[in-house]
This record gives C-alpha cells, sequence and structure tokens, in this order.
C-alpha cells in the first residue's frame, strides 16, 4: 500500500512554515501506511503572476497522480474553507478520487455564517439573510452544500477537530482521525 | 449548437429572486445560441440537511451534462468567489469541460484580501501576512491561483465587470461578454 498517493488540501501552505507542516502530514501518512503528496511538492521558478499559474497547473498534475485527497476545511478568511481548497476538492471528485476532509471548526455553516457576517455588520434583521437580502444555507451542514454533500455522498462525515484560534492551522489531531479514516477505506478497495 | 449546454455557476442562487436571474440568464444563453443550466433547475423536495445532499447530487448532475461552465467570480463574503462556485469550477474542470468565468470586481485577489483583512482588524503590519502570520497571495490575478490558474491556462482571462455593490450580483453586463466569448469557444471546435 506504500505506493498510493493522498493529496494534502489546505490552507497551511499560506503558513510561514508551510514546508514543516506539510512534511509532519507526510510523516503521518507514512504511519498509515499511504504517501502524503504536499502542494508544495513541486519545485517551480519564476515570480509573480507566472509563478501563480505554474503553482496551478503543477496541483493538477499532483491531484492527477494521487488516489485519494484529504482537505483541510477549516474556515479561512470567512465562513468557509479556502477557496483554492474548494476548487481541489471538487476536481479530484470529478476524477473519481475519494475526497475526505477535516475542519479545526465544531460548527455549522449556518450559523458561523450569521456570526460572520454579524462581525462584519452585514447580518440582516431577522439573521436568514445579509444586507444584500442573500440567504444563508441553513442545511446544518459543515459548510457550503457542495463541500459537505461530496464527502457525506461517499458516506462520510467530515472529521470535526476543535482547536483554539491559534493553533487552528497547524492542530493535526483532527487530520490523524480523517487520514486514519482514508487509509481505511483505501485498504477495503 | 442549440443543443449545447452551458452550466451557470454563481452565488445568484442566494438572491430572493435567483429564480428570476436564472431566467434571465438563460435568456441570455439562447440569445448566443447555447442552453444555459441553472443550480436551480432540479425540482426537489425535502428540506434541511436531506435537501442540501440532495441539491450537491443534482448540481454534480447537472454539470455532468454540461458542455461548459461559465461562473459568477464576484467575490462573495470575503475576498474570494463562493466556495460553491470555486468547487464546481474545480469540477467543471477535471471532467475536461471548457470552464469560463466573470467577475464584477475589478480588482487584484492581492489588494482585496488586504482590503478585507484591514476591514476586519486581521491585516498584519507589513500588509503581506494577516495576524495569523499567513501570507496573502501577490501573483497578480483576479482571484486564488486554482482558479484564476484553470482559466488562463485555457487561453482566456476572466472577464471583469464593473459594477456597485448593490448590483454586482445581479448585474449581468460582464456575463455577457464572457457568455459571447464562451460560445464563440464552443462555435471553433
Amino acid at each position: 500500500m506504500g505506493s498510493l498517493r493522498v493529496y494534502l488540501a489546505g490552507p497551511e501552505v499560506f503558513l510561514p512554515n508551510a514546508a514543516e507542516v506539510g512534511e509532519e502530514k507526510k510523516r503521518l501518512c507514512a504511519k498509515y501506511g499511504v504517501l502524503g503528496v504536499f502542494p508544495l511538492d513541486t519545485e517551480l521558478e519564476g515570480q509573480g503572476r507566472a509563478l501563480g499559474l505554474a503553482i496551478s497547473a503543477a496541483n493538477e498534475q499532483l491531484i492527477r497522480s494521487s488516489d485519494l485527497l484529504v482537505a483541510n476545511m477549516t474556515p479561512f478568511r470567512g465562513p468557509s474553507a479556502d477557496v483554492g481548497t474548494a476548487y481541489e476538492m471538487g476536481f479530484a471528485r470529478a476524477l473519481g478520487l475519494p475526497v475526505f476532509a477535516y475542519t479545526n471548526d465544531p460548527g455549522r455553516f449556518g450559523q458561523r455564517t450569521r456570526q460572520f457576517l454579524s462581525r462584519l455588520g452585514e447580518l440582516a434583521a431577522g439573521h436568514d439573510r445579509d444586507t444584500h437580502e442573500m440567504s444563508i444555507e441553513a442545511f446544518d451542514l459543515s459548510d457550503n452544500l457542495m463541500l459537505a454533500g461530496a464527502l457525506i455522498e461517499q458516506g462520510y462525515e467530515p472529521t470535526h477537530g476543535q482547536a483554539d484560534l491559534v493553533q487552528r492551522f497547524v492542530d493535526l489531531h483532527a487530520f490523524e482521525r480523517c487520514l486514519a479514516l482514508a487509509a481505511g477505506h483505501l485498504q477495503q478497495k
């Protein structure tokens, strides 16, 4: 099973010690008998726009070469997962890869969106719309229904952890539980 | 060309008059000789979690049955596109569908992220990281590199419009320009 590749999607690529967090995730992957693939694994040159486009192409290629994706859906700069992570979840799903995910925020999407809008002063009276009259999803899911739906359709709930705000992008307890689930899924096949 | 199907991804599904906006988008699709497919096209029953999951499954099926996707990437509740839209862009891309997009925010992702973090009081001194020390993408792109990269790799820039804040989720001028580009792409094939 050593050659099964798990793509590690998530916003930790934005951390100052991203490579270190990636190495720790890969160590945990090895513990569960799979090979972790981190978005920063490809050595790329260039800068600015050209570098951005090269990273995009490299990450798509890394996902295509993987057997499963584990996403960090911890809310990033808003009530939802990082959009790059969301894109990669959809990409993997359409390729037929099993998609697993964890989040270090234990809350429900609707409540978290209300709290966020309230903080911005954009929660309308009645609390079911924002000040642009746009509705707030209330499906008792952990994030937008496309993300949560993809996971649950496979028979697995998102793995929920609970980390304090400072640690929420580096705490790997929920990641490890999710990884154990994902590795078990691969072993069943 | 009347049977070519264009999936219309975007956060306008959250508008109070979502169906009406969807119909207007479909009318514009017809003008360009394609069939618009709107996320709310499938009649679904149920409520709460079961309804959320049914919508997710229906939308994936609608994308699978489409020939091209046009996404509304106008920033939604943060500096980036709606995560459901991001997921659908990745999904369509991995299926091999051409992915086009427009946004009614003419700005660059880096600058918009800084403005957003500043509003939340989470922009660190130096302006290149947030208060969690996480970096801010600065690749001179219109959104996260996975989203912008998918579009540009095909040879098309995201179509930029400029609408005032109140109209930004209903103004369809940039959508129509993007649709003309997409229809031209289909005709070349």
